[in-house]
């Protein structure tokens, strides 16, 4: 074949996916899904009629503001100002880019340059490394370590970031700590603590921080979820991005956001136009309509900034009780809506499984979507290659579910232990 | 200010946009909106419709599949297969993205490398400059020439490529060519022998073409468009892209498609899964119906394929009358639904503004919008700082406009023309 045919450099070997590999596998009807970051509970009503109210006016359907709709960055910005208690100019410090993803993207394309240093959490959400990679830039990685837990249960807050091997990490090459609270797939919420000793670090070596904060809503009670941009010296090298898949639970919207300073801003802004230019304009105009309706209730049970993650906690209690009833010992999560657990000791008869090469999760899940009808995402994937090992006996359960979903999964994990026993 | 707050390289540059410096100055709502190709005519029914009851679907505002939801590559297929009597295979030949802008760069970023050379063909819609600079390749430049005209009508198709000039910009370097037929701006729709002078050369240096087709169902009467995908030798080193946006006159959805070879579309596929991961599940969906709704009834004069330029080439020709009965002789357009024409002959004193750097038509532009109220796009927009000069006298008017606006249009045409005499 022609040479000419061959793909650019900058893509080489960042060709395999982990969400459309397995999300292929649950396509299956007859699979009860945990895998992808999917919600099948009823989403907010008032969501859905904006965007088929908005839908039918001729002008909402054609091409809006580049770097967001202004009705959309107007109330990102209102809500945002509450919690960052600064003002936020909706025109400098804030991009409207094609879901997380997007805003992910067009920070690392537009600040990190080849030969740069970014410095990521290991376990990470995967698109990271191969982001950083295609900047041309080196991922370093440090990783959040268990401490031993004995008869307590097991929380994600036993995970954590050794402050000197962190600290080792840095030099004068880092350009930037991608960092994520709450975080998938450990359900982490880091604590004011631990964001200061990042942040120290940040300002020591004079690095950005993009921090990832998409599940923001999602976290469970005697947890809060913290801004790191807030801590004093952040503003100016952070960049905050949220998603309006998980802020509403429209994953299929791809609509999310960039908040920083505008010296960082218009960087990603220079990236979004020599991509994509602009986001589509009635799924923003509806986020909008929906941003104003909860940001005027917000100390609302009924604000589903608060109402999802009381619906949420109740699930991930049912998840980790029925984890437990099946022998298994999850990582409690504080936030996020994803939960993991050691799955080695399930009954798992791997010898038949292709491809010997793979992680044990990758071989496993395989397994159980066939074997079971259930499926769920390996946690390797959320590994660079050197600490997938550390990681391949886990495996991520998503908990958005509906209770009759939920019910399904319960039924084949049930079976499947009294098979066992 | 931090030198780790600096941009990357690859953006340096690249940020001032044409766009987004003229909708800023035609969000007035005085003006009289001629600028950006942004439709105010009536949309289809249907496809508003289709959106609006999607909507309320709660599943269908969740993630789909990353290169493209299962539906709408289906339809797509369907109606390709038509146009290139071949089958094309919805998984693998086709990616769906966010607008053919999307298209643009994934095909670039995926397929370009540093040091490749890249001919693009002046004027050019103008992402195509950056995005091969970003991609760290260089740009290699080719004007269409007109002929002189004399006393009759001028028409897009004077407009034409040297074939020797054209040959001699191909070399060991040159890794692709874009083309974009229905041209924008001027409106030229390429000839069988046209196309067919840039086949043999693609194929005779193993290059590849990115065909920009966006305009593929806007051409006027005496006109075809024709694929060069479809060329002997050809399919292989194609990528052939479109848009929802102009095919539906919807421009707010941002959705586009490429189309092409297995080998050349899976790299843009792994640029997508790294960049975005996937496109909106609503729009997806809706635009997928309306297709079908098309692809059934393509031999009825309703069918939008067919109906819609037919109701442009009557503003085309309103158009080109207004532009001749105030003096001037525009570039009679065969295709698209922009209307290009030298307006040094308008009388307007641009001795008062600023910059006095910029070409004359952004001058030109600027004073109209802000004296009379009209906006438009200067043309050298287009072009390469070196061709710039070359068409700094032109300015490009959209006529996807409903009667209303045009007779706006028309009034201040004709009272600036009465000032005048
Ligand atoms: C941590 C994290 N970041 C980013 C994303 C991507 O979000 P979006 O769908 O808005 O692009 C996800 C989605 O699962 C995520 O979990
Ligand atoms: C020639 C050409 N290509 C690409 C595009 C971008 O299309 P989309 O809005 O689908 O990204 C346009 C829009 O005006 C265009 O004129």
């Amino acid at each position: 074949m022609s040479s000419k045919f061959k793909n650019a450099k900058r893509i080489e070997g960042l060709d395999s996916n982990v969400w459309i590999e397995f999300t292929k596998l649950a396509a299956d009807p007859s699979v009860v899904n945990l895998g992808q970051g999917l919600p099948d509970i009823s989403l907010p009503m008032y969501i859905k009629e904006e965007l088929s109210k908005i839908a039918t006016t001729d002008s909402l359907n054609q091409y809006t503001r580049g770097f967001g709709h202004p009705s959309l960055v107007k109330a990102l910005s209102c809500l945002y100002e509450k919690l960052y208690q600064n003002q936020i100019n909706p025109d400098k410090e804030i991009l409207v880019t094609v879901g997380a993803y997007g805003s992910l993207f067009n920070a690392i394309h537009g600040l990190i340059d080849e030969g740069d240093e970014v410095i990521i959490i290991v376990p990470f959400y995967d698109c990271y490394e191969p982001m950083v990679r295609m900047a041309g830039a080196t991922p370093v990685f440090v990783p959040l370590r268990s401490k031993p837990v004995d008869g307590r249960k097991w929380s994600s807050s036993d995970w954590t970031l050794d402050p000197q091997e962190l600290a080792s990490k840095f030099n004068s090459k880092t350009k930037a700590i991608i960092l994520n609270t709450p975080h998938n797939p450990l359900g982490k919420v880091y604590t004011r603590e631990e964001l200061q000793v990042i942040a120290d670090l940040c300002i020591k070596y004079d690095t950005l921080c993009i921090s990832d904060e998409v599940y923001e809503w999602l976290v469970y009670a005697g947890n809060k979820h913290l801004k790191i941009a807030t801590f004093p010296g952040m503003w100016e090298r952070t960049i905050t991005i949220g998603s309006a898949g998980k802020t509403f639970s429209v994953t299929g919207w791809k609509l999310g956001w960039s908040i920083g300073p505008d010296h960082l801003i218009k960087h990603l802004q220079t990236v979004q136009q020599n991509t994509v230019y602009t986001c589509a304009t009635p799924l923003q105009e509806a986020l909008a309509h929906a941003f104003w309706i909860d940001i005027k209730r917000m100390d609302d049970p009924e604000c589903y900034f608060n109402s999802l993650p009381k619906e949420l906690e109740l699930k991930r209690d049912r998840m980790v009780h029925l984890l437990e009833s099946i022998g298994l010992k999850p990582i409690v999560p504080d936030g996020g809506y994803f939960i993991i657990a050691d799955v080695s000791l399930m009954d798992a008869d791997l010898s038949d499984m292709e491809n010997n090469n793979e992680p044990y999760d990758y071989k496993f899940v395989k397994w159980m979507t066939k074997n079971k009808k259930l499926s769920a995402i390996p946690v390797s994937a959320f590994c660079n290659s050197e600490t997938k090992l550390q990681f391949e006996k886990f495996v991520r359960f998503c908990f958005i579910k509906k209770d009759s979903t939920l019910d399904a999964a319960e039924e084949i994990f049930k079976a499947w232990s009294r098979q066992k026993s």
